[in-house]
């Protein structure tokens, strides 16, 4: 496939579902690759109409996407998809996952992961197995200057971490608006297809990824106080965690505070992380990504700007346009797919690729499915800690 | 004493404690009161010497607070003090409060109060019994637009409270600073001169004191991470919590969390406090005080402004001057003895004058050395949930 | 061309020219268009190896913009370009651009348009009469909110304006940058290739645009400081103008004050409008696209944010994702093609179709060079006042 | 006058006088001053009524100032006033400075310094004579952050200025506030009163100033565009200007920008300075007077932010509390009669203490009317440039 565009179908993502069109501007918006056959929706005709609005050919717009899977592979290599994008309700991520994973194509898929750690399991081993590129749409790792916050803490540029700071503030559920039919709203409050956790399935699971992903610590215990807030609600709607950090493998070794929440009026998507080390502290807000500010100890704090030359490389290749003209959310999510991409095409796959490419894998999705239970668990536990360290 | 300055008295803050001197000028910011007499150091020759660069006259330049009290009591009404100003390291507070109030004069403290629950107690009897003025000087409530977030809860322009987030966060001890013989890291980081509670306790109680000021809630139970980061260090220098939240005798409401940390780098004074309702929420920082963010739902966020005639009263009347011309931390000392000023011309007195001319009393003192001494219980539980209501 | 993405072609813009890959990603954006031919750049070799690197179909992969104005024209309807994007240096604009034009070619041209008004003035003509479709990307009008800028100034929301003030701040050129054989600052600091204005003409006529776009006043006097800073330089490197703005055909209504420059070290692309009229203000920045800021006379400021529900219709329009994920730069640059592209798609033509779908046309940019003219007219000029009306 | 506090009149400034107030918080703020005598109204009655509410002894509560040069004259050095402090409107200050410099008294005078510069000229030399101290309160001045920008570029962190762009923006005057019979609206809007300038000398004056401060540069060409924008308005409300600036006594060196504006609705008292050098660009404003912005060619931009050790001595001296507990205008104001109150004790006098002790003096005074009557004279000329050099 040296040079030519990779070839990509979709699950889910039809018609009307915000989530399918940003996956398609994203994965489309260096002309890399371009979406040539897909199953947009569970519902067979909805599926085939969504198809034909994007212009797939008849007969790669599937009704279900287990036809998906067999006329693919049916297909000869250069023609058939490169991988899929899974995009459906989080309940069905599971199984389609296996399917394709099973079937040897590499696969692109939003998070959380799949609803159960067994589950995770059984996927992480196939991708194992099958030794095909596997993301997880952790889209805010993306960003250039959350890349210059992982290399300056990997460099040392802040010491030792000692503590995390980490929330994800919303309001667009603070009110019933899944009484409202607005579709966003009803899965999302919805156990079946959501899974265990609400708030914190659906943007705690951000923040834990973003807290790993920059530190390199994992959560090894959590206290963690889940709350519905709205009446009737059946998922929480508002998580406040206390953290232990800690190397994979090694003690704890730093605090944490976590908040995911969907009733923090006027808050919109903001995601803002705070690392603070021995020597100096990070600090980084998802609503105005081109600025990191670095603390450091004594001296004025700094802030460093998208596109500048002082910046490390993974923030320099992740950057398109020159500092100043902003970058945002398309493009942090396009550089997940541009990484999977460069593995697919340098021919690497099984769990490790994602780290060797950067980009969030099948670990990170699994181990964030172990967070949201383990965070599901703490909240109805009377202990302060429940244990929560993820094996790989 | 109808129009005359009042007469005050100090005990501490001799040269060059910062605090004495931002008392005397928040105390005699506005031409009120002026300081006649004091007993500012521990060490009788230093508080002689403080006291003369003062000018105090030798007669009421005293070697003991005993003999303060003693000569003050001595001199006729309307020579004598009014009040006293008791700015000593914590552990000198509970004595010393207690001689003052016995006999019978007004008395304006530092915070925490005092070191023991049992304490505190002890100076709430007092304080019933001599109806006297007694102010504790939670600064921040003297902030204009803190004062406007609390008149707009007590509204409800922001529905019913959810959850309330409030974070101090600073960096100045990052560093093992006490080991350098730096005055302030040093008793702030010994526990006989500070209590149980080293972050929790200096700055933490001021965030436990802003939730309540501002919301009318109280916490009710505490889930508590305390941590030293500094190695030696002896008082939590890191606190993190949880909080359920509650109106005075009444099961819990809302949810909390609670961040007050000396080792965050470049953090200086950073003092920060959402309010979450069910219709709108409110952000105010300390480090630009004179904002006011008020985030309704469904319509653009709002950002009020100091000295605007839309504001309510009490924040109008805790204005010096115009809006645009920045009012700071000295104004906002200055308004909590203004307010206590106004309570002792109007021969008010005891517990409830506080909530009648709105300034930080004796029982948001001892509420706050019980929050103190619960979250340190909490940090050392294995439970969850510590039961931290305070019954006055 | 009902459904059919938009066959597109592009002069200029070949291997490593930054704006060409800009414009590539914006028309395809949304899926509504791809590129299928070019001549890339004006040196052939390089033009045919930049466009293979593009897949371009050989005998679409011009050396010439002349054969490529030869070649497209011979292809049938639906099969040649419908439009062609121009993104050479300025100095050939005029010649490829009427080229295009006279051929019945739509065309998106880049800004300045042309070197001189009487080279505007033919291709102005030259739309009139071909009635094509003819954009030019003065591409931060696309913004949404400053379409919603536009419409709340349009509405009378902030009364009739007084006064704007509009800046372009950046810093790139404060050191002899072109002497380094940089390729954006060499031909920007070079008449031959750049016109008669340096950062007036790069920047400032962005400025003027977005001045025009939101307010409906146009520049009718200047008094302009133009100055190169740095030692060599050949054209301006700095501007200062006072303005005096009118409704077209009116007389001067409003002040002006316009800030473009290119020496003011740290200031990336930090363009800034502020709009005062007789009962409130705006506020835009272009680094912090997601806010508008108005401020009403008596009340508090407030923050509007892209994409909620309380904004107008052409903001809401030019919006693809939800609040708080950020857009940007490459989607309003987008949003000028939409604009244009729906103009083509409905077979409207001629100058009068910018206002129409709303995307700035040939006569915005023969204002700009009119404007830019006028202005190092004026700064040669001992007169304070230079008029600078443009007659359409 | 060794140890004691100063000994302190004022002319102006009674009861309802903002400015009254101000000034005397200001002068006593750090216990080093206190007023003992006054004229504090041009109506007898008044002066009285008020120097009686402050607190003045009935011998020195004057009803004139003319009583008040004799009276305090008569008294023996050590009881008599130190210095004066003029709170007038405008239009009386030339005579009752002169009157107090004349008796030999320090004066400290609010701006602008009086009506024309024929007057200037006359208390300029009238100091010179006297040897007094004689402070003009540019309050701006006084903020340490400013005085670490002058220290910054002194020292040529910034490299050669270029270019300076200060903007004080407010909205206040929008409206016919005179009208309603606002006190501070009336005069300032009254040429009688006010002076030649409107906007331009109330608080353009100050930019003025605090651009000469930080750089050293002064205004050597003027281009002024004045305008009054609510209608029977007499003196300007708006004031835009294009400036040429150099070394005293030497060619112009940089260019600047100016605005000045009161009807610019929601901005209160937005004075900003930016100042663009070889190397780098600094960026303060008063509304958040605790922070200055280092831009620094190549490297990320910097927040310096007031109490740091890094600061240079004067910022550092300028300072009464520690980092991140916010000071403000009143400290800043403070700031100016601390360094002439040093000047007074130390015996120094006439125009050159100002200099040496850091203070704004009569020369910067006499250089500000000589500014604001120079603009008015460049607005009604058709010339661009308009010879503003202020020779001393």
């Amino acid at each position: 496939m040296a040079n030519r565009p990779l070839n990509l179908g979709m699950v889910g993502g039809g018609t009307g579902a915000f989530i399918g069109a940003v996956h398609r501007t994203a994965a489309c918006l260096d002309g890399g690759a371009r979406f040539v056959a897909g199953c947009l929706s569970s519902t067979p005709d909805r599926a085939l109409a969504s198809g034909k609005a994007l212009g797939f050919d008849d007969r790669r717009n599937y009704p279900t996407w287990k036809a998906m899977v067999d006329g693919e592979k049916s297909l000869p290599a250069g023609e058939r998809i490169d991988a899929v994008c899974i995009v459906t309700p989080n309940h069905v991520h599971h199984e389609v996952a296996l399917g394709f994973v099973q079937a040897g194509f590499h696969v692109v898929c939003d998070k959380p992961l799949v609803h159960t750690t067994a589950q995770a399991r059984q996927l992480l081993d196939a991708v194992r197995a099958a030794r095909t590129v596997f993301a997880v749409t952790y889209n805010y790792s993306g960003y250039p200057m959350v890349k210059q916050a992982r290399a300056m803490v990997r460099a040392g540029d802040v010491g030792a971490v000692r503590k995390v700071v980490v929330e994800y503030n919303q309001g667009w559920l603070a009110g019933k608006l899944e009484a409202t039919g607005q579709k966003q709203a009803d899965w999302r409050t919805d156990p079946a297809r959501s899974g265990a956790g609400g708030a914190i399935g659906d943007i705690g699971s951000h923040a834990e990824q973003l807290l790993s992903y920059i530190t390199g610590l994992e959560v090894s215990e959590i206290c963690a106080d889940l709350t519905s807030f709205v009446p009737g609600r059946r998922l929480d709607d508002d998580a406040n965690l206390l953290l232990r950090l800690a190397a994979p493998g090694k003690p704890a070794a730093a605090r944490g505070v976590l908040i995911a929440s969907q009733i923090e009026i006027g808050h919109e998507n903001d995601l803002r992380i705070r690392v603070h080390g021995e020597k100096a502290s990070l600090d980084w807000r998802q609503e105005e990504p081109n600025y990191l500010v670095l603390r450091p100890d004594g001296e004025p704090e700094r802030i460093l700007r998208r596109g500048n030359g002082y910046l490390c490389d993974a923030a320099k290749r992740a950057t398109r346009i020159p500092p100043g003209h902003p970058e945002a959310f398309i493009e942090a999510f396009a550089n997940v797919y541009a990484n999977a991409f460069a593995a697919i095409r340098a021919g690497s796959g099984g769990p490790q690729a994602a780290d060797e490419f950067d980009f969030p894998g099948v670990i990170d999705g699994a181990r964030g499915v172990h967070f949201i239970e383990k965070t599901v668990e703490s909240s109805a536990s009377d202990r302060k800690w429940t244990p929560a360290a993820f094996s790989r």
